[in-house]
């Protein structure tokens, strides 16, 4: 850490700050300037924080050097984290993208679900994703079928050998939702849900978390080390957007970007969500393509057996023929680009 | 709900849509521009979500002419909520505004919390809020004691009178909490964990509900409905600053306007918390006097023992005797502004 | 137009509405609804301000239903405009995508300019970019060597036979600016200076403008038709970055879905700048080819004969090495996709 | 500067930083810590770009510890600068609040320009505002009467003692706009126009200087740094909102808390613009309270003699009657909070 003293910081301030750090096994050293005093603080972050400091008299600033993440960081352990599920489908490193499709709730028509399951492993998809308990914005919309989602998902995987993915939303529905899911998804509004990150982090089951709409990508890092942390490493990331100051257009900014920058910052293999990190149909291609090629190692994306009737999210859904045609340009770019072998940490530094 | 089609709607596009409307009761009046043709439905939007017209073929936007609010809109409520405690303490409508004060988290050190809690009460104020359960951003911070903090608290209500409140994270400590609690405060990063906000929605105290760092007004209002909608219409909204684009100076932008806003769309009463929305010991002042003027029904500060050992949040934080200069301002301003006859709703149109 | 009148509003405020409406020749349609009042507006804009109507009394708001941009608008023009240059370079509609490098300000070393220029032109680009006339944040930074640059540019362009793209500041130079640049660039801070936005409306040199860091797509779009609306309808738009809340890893979030987006909603060309999108040299490939396959017209990147010593904007530079690299790569995935053929809007709707 | 190299930074790489630092005169401290070596560089940032040590190979980021701002910083002149006009009005410091108030453009029609005036004259305010030269978004809205509105400004000025501000859009428009405002005003969207910063800088009339939409704190000093390093130190600020993720209630969000901060860092004076920040009359009296208690010099506000006709901004402008009934009340503020000896800079650190 630095510590940057206030420019009116009298000795005693200065001596308080140094007090403190040598207190928790800090070395510190002191640069006086013509301004500010400046002091470096060599040690172990994680014996003071960084607050206490700041909240010190006289002190201005505490900058910190390195990321306050660990398990998540690459920096840590620098080879590529692949998770790899009962049926030998591989998510990160090297290994070839995977699909993430289905409805975003599964509603009570097994036969559409089917339908979506079908198509999706004949495009060679390896998840199925569908909600059972849903997050709603407003009270008086539907909020899932629960168990019963989970069953038809279930049957649905016997039928197809698709993976289920679903969302958790609450720690009490933890080891129902461990019966059914192979992949478990922690939704964008509840990456900061700490005891709910806690509890998955201590099942078995991989987990899915997405990126809240206002996370920073170092908070983000941080919930998958709370997740980490708690005892279970296997955790694959999802971009799905950010709030911006344009909503005319799309519902959020899809942060392409963040996929590079997380490549490079951890070993956590990350997928992309075009579906809601745009909330509009048209632009499932060109973002699904624009995050493959930006190293993405998988794409979940919205299907719906018949958008113009699903109870929530059918502008974003694709229709099966729709999909059909997405993703077959999707496997073509993959197959040309040989993305299986390239989607390893950016070297240009 | 108005209806506006894509220009290259066929005439089947829009039979599909009329005949839906139909379906659910609408009654649809149908415009044909010289561009685009506009359909006006009038009826009950609970019964058909705006999502599903927006999904089918044909529809380019949906647009909503009432707020999808209800339980927390002044059309369905035109007078101020207020919601009254145990002890006669009233929070909203022309009642003289209230202060929450108290440290970030309830610490190991009694002594400490009961200094803090005898200054609050010589200030008039009405709540000790401290924190037994606290979301931490990183798994290696401090991230709270748990139930002995709420035994501290009710010592320190017990020997001041204070009533007390105090986040709850999640719905399996509600029991507990409840045991403690006067107001049960849902934190920022909780705000759409909407399982938590139906379990408050179900117990029988007073809730204070803060504004998550991404959440548009509507969002917020519509979290609120949540626990309302759940049986509990006791609910305080609290304005602690949403996520800008410039965090060099401040954690947060304060968004003062949130409160007249409110005020003028919604009935329940709304507090400011300078302390989160700024990050800034030095901010405290200015932006509680900031919101009280804008029609604040109340303050929440945090005030530590020793802000520089606070084990989080010290920075943000006013010691004791900072706390006392602070608040005899705000108190003044009160007196001066005879603020308990002016909070309520803006007139000018 | 649809005018949404307050639940408050009288039959006199509701009869001022369609006085105003008549006045300026629109038919003024009239539903009474259970809550609200609506009145459709069917006429031309043009004449009567929708800002006007919000400010009468009772007027709660004014939805428009088509977009405010004309010349810029595809419903006025289906077809990709295409911009053609002296020398045959065509940017737009299915043209294989451009490619615009060179340093961030042009310096006192032609050699150094030369060098890039023969690189740029050994690996396919079209255009030799410099700035002559920098914008800097702060005023002790470099701001341009002026006309020696643009002498220096002339000079490259007769040597390899690049087009030469330069930015204009302001309208006094124009003369001097038009007398050696092909293209002519509006930096993203200039994107809302009207009056040159007006002047280069009325020369004769195509134009690319960048969005503004805080500009929306209509925003953009309007900057775009000042430009067309003065006479000169040869604009390419060029995203590159708008403001976000974290800048800890990217100066700028790129916002690629703008890509697709303006794609079906304009006719014009519109180009990436992955260099001031994200500030960092490792993304310029990932997000160039994120732009590429999400239908971008072409490519505008940094290139410096020595980052290291760049006056400005050298952490965000390739060197030429680098350069070589990453753009072998990115004329790959044009080959390879065929993206010549394959930038035309897309058509899941 | 600090300088934080990359974890896998070569000694070479190190050197190389040392090298350039020595080569401007900056002393260097090298600490090697257990993941990364950061050296301290004390001496002059004026010699030397931060960006220019980003680009260097092995450099991971610069941190700085003055801000970049000199002029502009209180560090520099830490008493309050106070902007004294012809007639004895003083701005900033001690000094009552002013009010600067009038049409958004002056429309052809002096005598509501004139009621206007007598309004404000008789309500205490100091300044005339109004629109000869409007930056409209859409080309196709009214931009503005030109010398003809200078004209009429001028005769009101004539006939009640105001003081005349008003925007410049254009450095060929300078000596026309000197001639008649009295205070000149940068617009928001031409905040970062450095050409018209430079220009401003150049004359003998004051500046008020609007922040940008998407501003930091700091890119809005630098840009006040702009004016004053071109020799004129007479520059006020203004706070008018910023772009936020939620434009259902607000136009912007007015950042109260920039007030404080400014004052905190910078000598200048700060007058707060609730008509813009906000888009909404309802929330010009909370929100020009909010900024008068936290510390604005001055507020401005749009009046109009006929809101419902205004050729723009009606919907956030007052009537003459609502005008006189809001600043009756921030009168009363004042005089009771005794405003004019208070907005002196807070003191709790």
């Amino acid at each position: 850490m630095i510590i940057i003293m206030e420019k009116t910081a009298t000795a005693e301030n200065i001596q308080g700050v140094i007090n403190i750090l040598k207190e928790h096994g800090f070395r510190a050293i002191l640069h006086e300037g013509a301004v500010h005093t400046v002091i470096d603080a060599l040690g172990d972050k994680t014996t003071l924080s960084p607050d206490r400091l700041e909240a010190m008299e006289g002190v201005s600033q505490v900058k910190l050097i390195r990321q306050p993440y660990r398990m998540a960081s690459r920096d840590r352990k620098p080879e590529d984290t692949v998770i790899e599920f009962e049926n030998g489908v591989k998510v990160g490193g090297n290994n070839r993208p995977v699909f993430m499709v289905g409805p975003c709730s599964v509603e009570d028509d097994y036969e559409g679900l089917l339908n979506v399951a079908i198509a999706a492993k004949e495009m060679g998809c390896q998840f199925l994703r569908g909600g059972a308990f849903k997050p709603r914005t407003s009270p008086y919309d539907f909020d899932g079928l629960g168990e019963k989602a989970l069953q038809y998902l279930a049957k649905a995987k016997e039928e197809t050998g698709l993976l289920v993915v679903t969302e958790l939303m609450d720690a009490t529905d933890l080891d129902l939702v461990c019966k059914y899911a192979d992949l478990i998804q922690i939704g964008a509004r509840n990456m900061q849900n700490f005891r709910l990150l806690k509890a998955v982090g201590k099942c078995n089951k991989p987990i899915i978390l997405k990126r809240g709409p206002a996370a920073t990508i170092q908070e983000f890092l941080l919930a998958a080390e709370h997740i980490m942390y708690n005892g279970n490493e296997r955790v694959i990331l999802c971009e799905r957007g950010v709030k911006g100051f344009d909503s005319s257009f799309t519902r959020n900014v899809l942060d392409i970007s963040a996929i590079p920058v997380i490549k490079k910052y951890s070993h956590l293999p990350i997928i992309v969500d075009p579906s809601h990190g745009t909330g509009q149909r048209y632009l499932i291609e060109p973002m699904a393509k624009a995050g493959l090629v930006a190293g993405a190692d998988g794409v979940m994306v919205e299907v719906h057996n018949n958008p113009a009737k699903a109870l929530s999210d059918g502008k974003q859904s694709l229709s099966i023929p729709q999909f059909k045609e997405v993703f077959s340009k999707l496997n073509s770019l993959i197959d040309i680009l040989h993305l299986e072998n390239s989607n390893s940490p950016v070297n240009v530094e």
